[in-house]
């Protein structure tokens, strides 16, 4: 590969500037004439029929223009993937609490609220189901229609690994561990609540602004609950303040409301979520609880781990179900194993709701094994980072699903440079000699590792596309199907697409997504973008140049090979250089099309699911974190005191974006450790607002060091392939490894929050009342 | 309607500044580095069976760098609709003089012609159709497969009209008429003959410059035959020197010819055709011999009608059975009647091949129909303008169909004012009085009158599609999925975008169509264009003025209804005005889209095709024609020495597009009449270039006096139906009924060639030799 110019180094990001100054709009900074203001009337309830629904009242209400309620969208408005199981606005029956009735348009927020206010809405109770282990009982309220498979209606999914006989093996393992461990709830917490913007099109169409994460996925739904035509449908994604999987259900939700208050009013119509409607109404991660058995032989080999999941989804699916399988497919951690066994169980009941949320499956598991690997090192009497790079994987490795690992695999060296840099060796010694009983104040040393699946995997068709065009001014235009919802991938684009180009990424103007045109690519999830839309901008952009090149050597009189570049002139053999505006010109005089499209597909992969075995990704992303905490003992209270972080993304294509990401995630992590949880009491959610659901200040987050390996993937664009979820998933594990390290006692359930830590917390022994009853039954 | 600033007013066409200049890049004007060019290996046999092919010499000739023969392509390239029977090179036979059965790709011309010299083909000769009368015989030669319904193989169908039982009526009529009436089939004669540029792309795709029709009808079949992905495929049609639906198969093919050759050289590919090659290679207009018997009362009220029709398909299908659809449709001519029954058959033979052709099936058709009612009218000793204006459609009658024609129908009209335009009742009576059996120069007057259908009709989906947007430096840019090939519609849409956006004409950019940035529209034929992509402009246009309209009012801090325009700027109820370019900008602070989408689906329509009755088409255009002329008697010399055509295509959209496709239109319906033959030998065409197959020249047309009546259609925009193929239908019979009331000698077979006139031709007392059995057996 010839030398790269803007790939890996110093950039701005392209939204930088509109954001510091304060220019980008979000949906909370937008008007238009005439707009209305929307608001739902929400379930007090967490599960009930729904016995009387009269709007009229509201109507009467001064200044509000129209009401919605289920019987507004086509079929009731049920949408889903892959369950389709929830109607744009709650139908006969509210499931949990918070969940959206009715929506009003009014002239003012008052008025809505108002409006709200009037609609006289009778709940009659259900009994709900509210331990996850309890809601396969035969005798449980039944949430959901009978299914057609005859199994339990609060059934929804398991999905499975295999690898030979683990049960066995453990039986022949010279150590063994057999515990339990559990993962709260959180809550994406993004600094810009839900919200959508409706405006009705001339020809009885609707255009949304949405902070969605796909907003041709919430074109679809639009089309198919408005019952409208594809084309009289359009999406546009503002800026979005945060997103970290949570814009995806609920906003469609949203936008289809405030499209059809749009339709029936013939004006511009704008919802936004106050902070408690954003905690009570939306859906969060996935809690989990987790048996874990694991076991190696005396000279630490590991050889076998048998893991048993049970998560919760609430009251509707969601991503649900694709979250169990990137748990099971994630849970036995980044190593070898003779045999494993995987069994990840999600069902239905009436705590609020669960979804996708930053390295979802992956996190919540990731909480737990790396938490058994260091218990079972220690069984071993091993140091954790020699026990972990004894057994991770590496290149030529087979991992527990069978596949051989070819390239890419920088495990190895992030666990052996995260070691180098945090002085690892040195403070591990030192703080387990000081290990007092005594002393008020402990520290401790800890880490965890991680491999993570790239893109969509087994989920689904795994492609994205791009468009390039030359405008007038010679400026160029990108688009791109995936979106940035705070992620930097507009800036990933740009600079790949500057470097295929060969021109400044200043020339470029990175579209907004808009589905009138973006190219379909897919949903904007599992860390994807750069990825596949790198590739497809890559493609874009080189498919651009080959025109352009055609239209050089034409200029220049010569062969398509004898062309060099100069900065963004070309030279030919005998001449003197031409300006890449001349060359445009060139292209236009001889009639050349000056855009291009670019389109890549993932490799095709295939897992089967019956068995539990095959490739489900075509890449990970390899990390190991190293965690130093200082424990109060007289209050419980962590402080985390130094944090490392080495990262496998493959190329770094924009080095601020990655180590924003890579920081971010950590933060992130460090509050899903330490500090984020939701409780629900018999369905009630107590966390509303943030001074009860506590997320990382900057006080809470201590220095970060962040390093890269750049194992280089053949696939990936420039050899890259993702950061966005990986950098939260460690982190957890190596903080309440440090804290062990430090106190001597096991944190089993996250968050390890002061009681936790002060009181130690061990699930095996009792733990939290609502979640140490680990019976663990699948269906 | 408010006051129109663009349409129906003087207006430069878009394109107009490029072809006078000479900067207009058709495929001939392309190179690009390294492209090769390609030629074709063509048959010189009318039907026979290919028992040799080697290319392996041809490959060894200096300069080569492939042949393709069907084998390179997918499943052999079998394309075609609605008949899908040919294939992009001849697979095992070949059914018409002059198909292609292998391509070559060389670095020069020459290399090329020695490259299809040194291809080893060997044909053995089948026994061939040479006459349509006989296609169907039991014994006849079998040109295509067999059918999977049993019947004859060289059918290709039957279509119908039906009311009433027209046979019992003519058996009450005072006057009948019992004719034969013959048709030439016409070559499309455009300035530019066919070809394709086809460039390899990076990804292993092909990027293809054709002046084809219908670009994503090209890619569809592209990605089909190449069995590619179609985001490798994209078609871009540069200028076009001229179509009149001639471009739409051979195009196709030698696109894929190109395409194939440029995938397997690596290599941009080009193949352009000589006249001699466009001549004997292309399709051409079908030719038809029809039987018509009419009838009318004594006061010379038409009464029934009953129309057979026999069309010669030759090789392949093409649009041929859509040409029979519009023949049945249009038979009967723009009246009135009790009963009348269409038949029209099509067949296969080995005369070249035939598909669509401006006004197809109509041109045919009206030559008949438009004489035979000439003919009537002279029977029941009518004036024939009166005659038409007692019997034709007006608003409110029914069609022959069953359609009641609520609006938009200005038949009546046409022929008032081309009757006081063309001072027709001094001159018909003038040169009726002096028609003098001895004088050597006779002069004569003669009319026809036209209704042709709107767009496809029930030929299928009938939708177009818009793309709007505003660039960096104010601009716009514009594009359709419908094609301009000399037609003018790129300024069409161009004044309807203008007009609704309130911007002038020449801040739009139309752009090129491309199907990477188009949107898909159907087939650009059947006089669609002003109607469905007009349509489509006008909503994408209109679409984007919302989105301005919103930041307007928001700039002047007023309401939607309180701004008013003002040229270009908006004005509010108590600011000044603001420039167009500050409420640009101002859009763009608040975050809105600057593009929009239109999409136009056209009314429903029915028809039965079995029980042949219902509502073809949701509009018509009509006209009037009259032919002033000169006859030699002593060499049956025909000069037109004055012309008045009078035409409702509705409201007018771009007055100097619209005369200009008048013109033209007649001057190609004079071609029609007096000097344009193709004749098929054998198989074997006779006429292989401009030295024998005539077309007119500037000597040969008159001043022709055009005018409009503009019977505004509710859902044309603007009112606007269409203007494209109409202009030329109606002009060969009158020329027709101008030479009989010249000369007192009815000619009923195309063209009034010298020879017809000098000798007076009557099919019915015999006529040429190849046309006068006109037994008419249907299958």
């Amino acid at each position: 590969m010839t030398e790269l110019t803007y790939i890996g180094k110093p950039a701005r990001r392209v939204d930088a500037l509109e954001k510091v100054l304060g220019k980008a709009k979000y949906i909370a900074d937008r008007k238009l004439p005439g707009m209305l203001t929307a608001r739902c009337l929400r379930s007090e309830m967490p599960h009930a029929r729904i016995v009387r629904l009269d709007v009229a009242p509201a109507l009467a209400v001064p200044g509000v223009r129209a009401v919605i309620t289920s019987d507004d969208f086509f079929e009731q408005g049920l949408y889903g993937f892959p369950v389709k199981d929830k109607t744009m606005l709650a139908h006969q029956k509210v499931r949990y609490v918070g969940e959206a009735i009715a929506a009003v348009a009014a002239d003012t927020p008052a008025a809505a609220l108002a409006g709200v206010e009037a609609i006289v809405c009778e709940l009659e109770p259900l009994p709900g189901v509210f331990d996850p282990e309890h809601a396969l009982d035969p005798d449980a309220p039944q949430i959901g229609p009978d299914r057609p498979d005859g199994r339990h209606p609060n059934f929804l999914d398991t999905l499975i690994v295999r690898k030979g006989d683990p049960l066995a093996e453990l039986g022949e393992c010279a150590v063994t561990l057999d515990q339990r461990y559990a993962v709260s709830p959180q809550e994406h917490a993004y600094i810009e609540p839900e919200g959508a913007l409706a405006v009705p099109t001339r020809e009885g169409g609707v255009m949304v602004y949405a902070p969605n994460q796909s907003p041709f996925i919430n074109h679809g739904y639009l089309a198919m609950v408005l019952d409208l035509p594809h084309n009289l449908v359009r999406v546009i994604q503002p800026p979005v303040g945060g997103s970290f999987g949570g814009k995806d259900d609920l906003v469609y939700e949203t936008s289809a409301q405030v499209a059809r208050l749009a339709l029936i009013t013939g004006r511009p119509v704008r919802m936004t979520f106050s902070r408690e409607e954003s905690l009570v109404a939306s859906y969060k991660r996935d809690p989990m609880r987790m048996r874990i058995r694991l076991g190696a032989d005396r000279d630490g080999t590991l050889r076998a781990c048998k893991f048993e999941g049970l998560m919760d989804s609430g009251a509707y699916a969601s991503e649900s179900t694709f979250t169990a399988w990137r748990a099971s497919i994630h849970a036995m951690g980044a190593y070898r194993y003779a045999a494993c066994d995987v069994d990840i169980t999600c069902v239905y009941t009436n705590n609020g709701y669960y979804g996708a949320f930053r390295g979802f499956g992956n996190t919540e598991v990731c909480a737990a094994i790396e938490q058994a690997v260091d218990e079972l090192a220690e069984a071993v009497g091993m140091d954790p980072m020699d026990f972990r790079l004894k057994n991770c994987l590496h290149v030529g490795a087979e991992t527990a699903h069978g596949q051989i690992l070819t390239e890419s695999v920088g495990l190895p060296e992030c666990i052996e440079t995260v070691r180098r840099l945090s002085d690892w060796d040195r403070k591990r010694a030192e703080y387990s000699a000081i290990r007092n009983p005594q002393s008020a104040i402990r520290r401790g040393i800890g880490m965890a590792a991680l491999y993570h699946g790239t893109s969509l995997g087994a989920e689904g068709a795994d492609y994205a596309a791009s468009t390039i065009s030359i405008e007038q001014d010679y400026s160029v235009d990108l688009t791109s199907g995936l979106t940035d919802y705070g992620t930097g991938s507009r800036t990933v684009f740009t600079l790949i697409a500057a470097e295929e180009l060969g021109v400044k990424p200043a020339r470029i103007h990175m579209q907004r997504p808009d589905t009138n045109t973006a190219l379909e690519s897919g949903p904007t999830v599992a860390s994807r973008s750069t990825m596949l839309g790198g590739n497809a901008a890559r493609i874009a952009a080189g498919n651009l140049r080959q025109i352009l090149d055609y239209a050089a050597a034409d200029l220049l009189g010569c062969e398509l090979h004898q062309l060099v570049r100069a900065g963004e002139s070309y030279v030919g053999p005998a001449e003197e250089p031409v300006a890449w505006e001349q060359v445009v010109d060139h292209a236009r005089e001889m009639g050349l099309a000056l855009s291009a499209h670019g389109k890549w597909t993932a490799p095709r992969i295939d897992w089967d699911h019956h068995r539990g075995r095959g490739t489900p990704y075509m890449a990970y992303h390899f990390a190991a974190q190293v965690a130093e905490v200082e424990v109060d003992m007289r209050t419980g209270s962590v402080q985390v005191i130094g944090f490392w972080a080495v990262h496998d993304p493959g190329k770094v294509i924009f080095p601020q974006g990655a180590y924003g990401q890579l920081y971010g995630g950590i933060t992130q992590g460090l509050g899903y450790a330490l500090m984020e949880q939701i409780t629900y009491v018999d369905g009630y959610l107590q966390e509303t607002n943030f001074d009860t659901y506590l997320i990382p200040t900057a006080v809470d987050v201590p220095e970060i060091r962040g390093q890269f390996v750049e194992a280089a993937f053949s696939k990936g664009p420039y050899g890259a392939k993702n950061i966005a979820e990986p950098a939260m998933v460690p982190t957890a594990p190596a903080i309440l490894n440090a804290i062990y390290h430090a106190t001597g006692q096991r944190v089993r359930e996250l968050p390890a929050n002061l009681e936790r830590v002060l009181l130690g917390h061990d699930l095996a022994k009792g733990g939290s009342a609502k979640a140490c009853k680990l019976g663990l039954k699948t269906a």
